[in-house]
């Protein structure tokens, strides 16, 4: 915080670049935060950027490459050989290590593991690589301070002291017994308000939550985030402790989650940002636009069944987009909500119940909304009083089914497995856009009968 | 995690509670965790609740209060005396206790606060009521470990001790001077691993960040996620420590904007969920609807101003809601990634550039989408190829202008101190729509002269 992140530190490293003040510039970077580093590599041309990553040494520049976007560090990591790769690596905790050789091309990150010269360190790392990423055992990281259950609180404290060496926050001691099975933790507090002469198994806090190596990310971000825990320790099938999650790292997964639903519901399908090349952006928005394409042909096609509705009451027509937009933005207000009930595991009730009042809920707006587009049909837009009961008839009903729509479908993909994000946005619209239109000229027909 | 939360068990509770069973309740409640007691409270009748709340005693149900809803903790202390609301605040964190004071009616709180007894914990509750809630002032409590810079590591070990009694998680030991400014902080781990011989003044990092009591929420959950921070001191504007800011209350601090974003990207502008009453959420998502309805009613008249074109090309008129599907969700794509870049201070270049890179964009997703709908009208649809072109170049020209509006309201808005998120959803694809009508047709016209 103390540098300035500004236009004239990017020309004044790059400009020492180009001189090769190696000196000058390990004055400067020593003092930034590695997280600032990052924001100022993200900033300076390609060649530079290699340049600093040789220069700084591995045991800064393994922080900064974390910091950094998977799309930079793969550009920086293309620079470098498997030598150089491996010292980043070595400097790493265990789960950033492995995220970092999983983004590794398969013969590169052989070459670099055969470099790895720590072998617990390695295995370690080759056993985090086999868990699913979005698991536990994907988020999980080795490093951890453990105590076997029947030392004594002045043991423990020297293990500690040496384990702490390699663990960047301890947060909890974990108390394990002799096959390694997790039976209970301990807080740096306790034991530093604990007698000396004490043994761990009189102090220790037999009630721990955990998780399976298998559990969901999203469940363990639930699970931390409900008991406010800043770390969970990861057990295998057998109670054994594998590992521990940290909230650092569930606050980066939470934000992206979040991130991703979000730009879902804005019909986005690939982790993109605004930095991102025109290409990647289109193969990240192109597909939702083709959807939406496709459903638009399919309107096109309903609307030419009833184009002798067009010659009767050429009025109806103008009418199209606001029934098409009312059937979007309601479909896309329920299915939201149904999808944060999905996320926060707060849907109560029964489905019937959920439905029951989404109708009730869409009676009460369609018959306020349905009076405000009578009174502008007849007061403002001057037409016949039929035709402002049609469209206001119709605007009741298309509500009614849309938030229909968009209720049951998350609902429904959800129980099928399938991620009920991809339902918000461009689906929801473009389906209600259709059903709205087809509902809209039923009723105008039955009504207005031409 | 021990107790499996299901129907039964509510059940049991409410024949309990029936049975005024109190001993078995207490035995039942006892070993369950506070969020867990919170979530069997939800499903309770209003009646249960109170008497659990009541029977239970402050000192677990002030934890569980903080993990309610705002609405069912509102109908809670509505059930409770001044009295009863105080002994629960009593045993509250400052800042957990600060929110709940401010929830309350001024008359109430005015005699909640007259009963409480401890005058250190009520001062430090009344000082943190001083802050904008959305600040760092108001996101942090008082409850904190510091240490003065001249004393030795033996006696801040025996201070510890002691101020750690009062604070769940210690996290880091702030290093104050005489005036209790802030100079540092230390570690536990440091201080587990110094000689006992050693002074505060040798071994305390002088590094550490910190912010303002003034700085937004939104900047404090910026830093603490980039530094991976778990606690951030506050200080006022003599640097003097006023309290700290903690990552469990950032994570919900983060979930709670996410969510917040989410539902105004839905239209759904104030915080509800699936389980708020139908009048909360017609609250919450009428306004938008009507706002749809008055955009309806402008692309009523718009049309209406290109009637003679409907006699001359009815098929035209087919491809309305194509168009305007394509200028909702261009419009909202482009506008999403603008917000999350604002959001995370991650928009890079000038707005030209921004520009260019979406005209860029727009002109290869909207050459593909010229090519497929031409493909489509003429060997799909079977119609005229004048047609198929005119319909193909508004596209091109629509997906232009509505990216156009989505990057740039957002831009507008944050410069003009509003909040950007609110230009998403249903406010974009509403001025979209009527843009890209009106477009359409003055480009129909223009080609096929009607």
């Amino acid at each position: 915080m103390a540098v300035e992140l500004n236009e004239d530190l990017i020309q004044q490293v790059e400009q020492l670049v180009e001189q090769k003040a190696d000196e000058k510039l390990l004055d400067l970077f020593g003092d930034i935060h590695h997280a600032d580093i990052a924001e100022i590599l993200d900033d300076l041309e390609q060649r530079s950027v290699t340049y600093v990553i040789k220069l700084l040494g591995s045991e800064k520049t393994a922080e900064v490459l974390m910091e950094l976007d998977d799309d930079d560090r793969e550009k920086i990591l293309e620079n470098l050989s498997a030598r150089e790769i491996a010292s980043e690596i070595q400097e790493m905790d265990t789960d950033d290590a492995a995220d970092i050789l999983a983004e590794l091309d398969l013969i590169i990150r052989q070459r670099v593991i055969a470099y790895l010269d720590d072998e617990e360190h390695a295995s370690n790392i080759l056993e985090l690589l086999k868990y699913d990423e979005n698991s536990a055992g994907g988020l999980m990281a080795k490093e951890l301070v453990k105590i076997n259950e029947n030392r004594s609180v002045t043991n423990c404290m020297s293990q500690m002291r040496e384990q702490a060496e390699e663990v960047t926050r301890v947060h909890s001691i974990y108390v394990v017994d002799d096959q390694d099975r997790l039976k209970g933790r301990l807080s740096l507090k306790d034991l530093l308000t604990a007698a000396s002469s004490a043994n761990i198994s009189d102090i220790y806090i037999t009630k721990v939550d955990f998780v399976d190596v298998n559990t969901e990310g999203e469940e363990v971000a639930r699970i931390m985030q409900k008991y406010d825990l800043e770390a969970i320790p990861v057990v295998n099938e057998l109670g054994r402790l594998m590992g521990r999650v940290t909230i650092d790292d569930m606050v980066d997964f939470i934000k992206e989650e979040a991130e991703r639903d979000y730009q879902l519901a804005a019909g986005i399908s690939e982790d993109v940002d605004s930095g991102d090349t025109v290409w990647q952006l289109t193969r990240a928005r192109l597909p939702w636009l083709i959807l939406a394409l496709i459903g638009g042909f399919i309107s096109v096609n309903v609307l030419g069944l009833f184009q002798p509705a067009m010659r009767a009451h050429e009025v109806l027509f103008f009418f199209v987009p606001l029934i098409a937009a009312m059937a979007g933005n309601v479909g896309v207000q329920s299915s939201a909500i149904v999808l944060q009930g999905l996320a926060n595991k707060s849907l109560k009730g029964t489905l019937w119940q959920r439905l029951i009042k989404e109708i009730l809920l869409s009676l009460l707006n369609g018959f306020i909304l349905a009076i405000l587009l009578i009174c502008g049909s007849v007061f403002i837009l001057g037409l016949d009083f039929t035709i402002g009961l049609t469209v206001a008839i119709s605007l009741i009903s298309v509500i009614l089914t849309a938030s229909m729509i968009g209720t049951l479908i998350p609902i429904i993909l959800d129980k099928q497995g399938i991620d009920p994000a991809m339902a918000t946005g461009p689906f929801i619209t473009t389906s209600n856009d259709i059903c709205g239109i087809l509902i809209f000229f039923s009723i105008a027909k039955w009504i207005l009968g031409f």
